[in-house]
């Protein structure tokens, strides 16, 4: 990966606050929490962990009401980052109970950071698809901040966006196609929540750079996944698809070479015909290395040597340029 | 279960060609295969093995070509059944490429009785999607009748259906409401399956009652899965919500308390205002003990005492009535 490295020395001390929410499941080890409230200060921040952060209940972190409650006085507080604990589920369960317009307000116009990745994915389509929202999809408290040594990269891409100097992203990417050049919407994050949207007034109408990540799904599911979104026709309409990591899945004896790159292989076969091209190596999903990227932001996909670079709008209020209206939700879109 | 006595002795014999296909994954065990055949030609079919139904290409059951052209060949075929051997993953790779036309004059016309569930839940939702053919969510080869023991209630159902006997069939169903009665068309099976077409030209728009049953989901990802029928107005749109057996999955500590009974009045919650009943105890799934369904036939359920029963139309040409079209393709819905 070739990140642009980073300046010896970081002047943008102090950072403002940054608040630590739970949307989805409960945070089964809080002491990461401190850790990553530690890092963060460390960095510059005024951390403020939610008073419902570390709420139970069953797998939840905190009833709906509650979970609902904590994102809507996060968007309504000082925060200049919201940052997620962590994953699991418990979002697509509030989507409906949301105040789009007060979460819209908090990011568009006062430039607050909304920031997580796994199931935050849902909230992030959610505000997208109903606001035209950009948020960020990258690290979260628990298990980015939260471990003993924070990766250097996370760590300043995530800087990068606090900062507002994120202009690009780098990363090796050998299957670019030379002739590379996809505009539009920078949309996806976790591939099982972007299809558990569909059909749903939660998912965008985005066309552009659809990335997409899994964790714990077997090349099997993966495809079947690409499948629903070629058959909803939303990987025709965009301009590249951009993969990012796919960990922790067990192949089997019965796949008998069946594999994750056999599936890149029929999704590309897939796409020929759309000329969208498929590309691998984006540094994000339920890893360690991740970048931080705005998702619902204009963005350009183009390739130099064997890397491919994400440029980004010029940024207004400090924060990344939302896509046009055009980009989103008023297009009608016919599967076939 | 209440499932009305079988008769002691069967008239049926012979009962035609059942011709056993492999739409989906590899048979790992062909042996299965042949003990099936010898238990239903016990039964008095002629058992015809399609010459590609052991083939494998990776984890499938041959070539999606090969695959797709077993299909038709069965569907010209003088079959009286078409049964699969197995699920596991590939129909909906090939949902594109099939001629439906041509398989529903096979089950309409014909009457031939296309049977399986799991991954063949995507051919039977595509089927009744896109011609309104009756199929029959029930037993396979491998599984169901390649076990030294074939379970009885397994058998009989769907000998009841192969002889165009079957009018009724009752379970017991402890939480069904007094004044349960709900009609129209009878379809669903595998819930991913179901969830995976969302948004797609192949998910029915039918209305009644639906079916579900999924095998290694956590409850977690069940809720996520009806939050996503929910979301694009499925369930709401329906007389009653039915389900089979929901197996193989583990709770982990984490989880609280909660589980699928968690889950269930999560969505009776949720659907109250729609008065739609989700009721439990349906003998479906990835489990021995499963009735033969008819697939996107008219029915009505009803309760008598503890039990519930679903009561099939009138047949013609031996076997179920389609629905009306009125109950699939035509109706627009606004998921909200």
């Amino acid at each position: 990966m070739s990140e642009p490295a980073a300046p010896k020395a970081r002047k943008h001390f102090p950072r403002g606050e940054l608040r630590i929410v739970s949307p989805s499941g409960a945070v089964p080890e809080p002491q990461r929490v401190q850790i990553a409230a530690r890092h963060l200060e460390e960095l510059g921040f005024r951390v403020r962990i939610d008073p419902a952060a570390l709420l139970r209940e069953q797998r939840f972190a905190g009833s709906d009401a509650r979970r609902v409650q904590a994102l809507h006085r996060a968007a309504r507080s000082r925060a200049a980052v919201v940052m997620a604990t962590r994953g699991g589920y418990g979002l697509t369960r509030v989507l409906d109970a949301l105040d789009y317009p007060l979460l819209h307000e908090a990011v568009s116009r006062r430039g607050q950071v909304w920031v997580g990745h796994s199931d935050f994915t849902a909230l992030q389509l959610a505000m997208l698809a109903r606001a035209g929202s950009v948020t960020y999809s990258g690290p979260m408290a628990s298990f980015d901040f939260g471990a003993e040594r924070v990766d250097e990269i996370t760590r300043e891409s995530f800087l990068d966006v606090v900062d507002s100097r994120l202009e690009a992203v780098g990363f090796e990417c050998p299957d670019a196609p030379r002739s590379l050049d996809a505009a539009g919407v920078l949309w996806g994050g976790n591939m099982s929540l972007v299809c558990n949207l569909v059909g749903t007034p939660y998912l965008p109408r985005s066309r552009g750079v659809l990335f997409l990540e899994d964790v714990s799904e077997h090349p099997y599911r993966v495809e079947r996944m690409f499948s629903q979104l070629l058959g909803a026709g939303v990987l025709q309409r965009q301009r590249a698809v951009l993969l990012g990591a796919f960990t922790d899945y067990r192949l089997s004896a019965h796949d008998a070479g069946y594999d994750l790159p056999a599936v890149v292989a029929w999704l590309r076969s897939r796409l020929r015909e759309y000329k969208v091209p498929v590309l691998t190596g984006l540094p994000f999903g339920h890893v360690r290395t991740k970048l931080c990227l705005p998702h619902g932001a204009r963005c350009r996909l183009v390739r130099d040597g064997s890397d491919a670079y994400l440029v980004f709008g010029h940024s207004h209020g400090g924060h990344h340029r939302a896509a046009d209206p055009l980009d989103h939700a008023h297009e009608h879109h016919d599967p076939h």
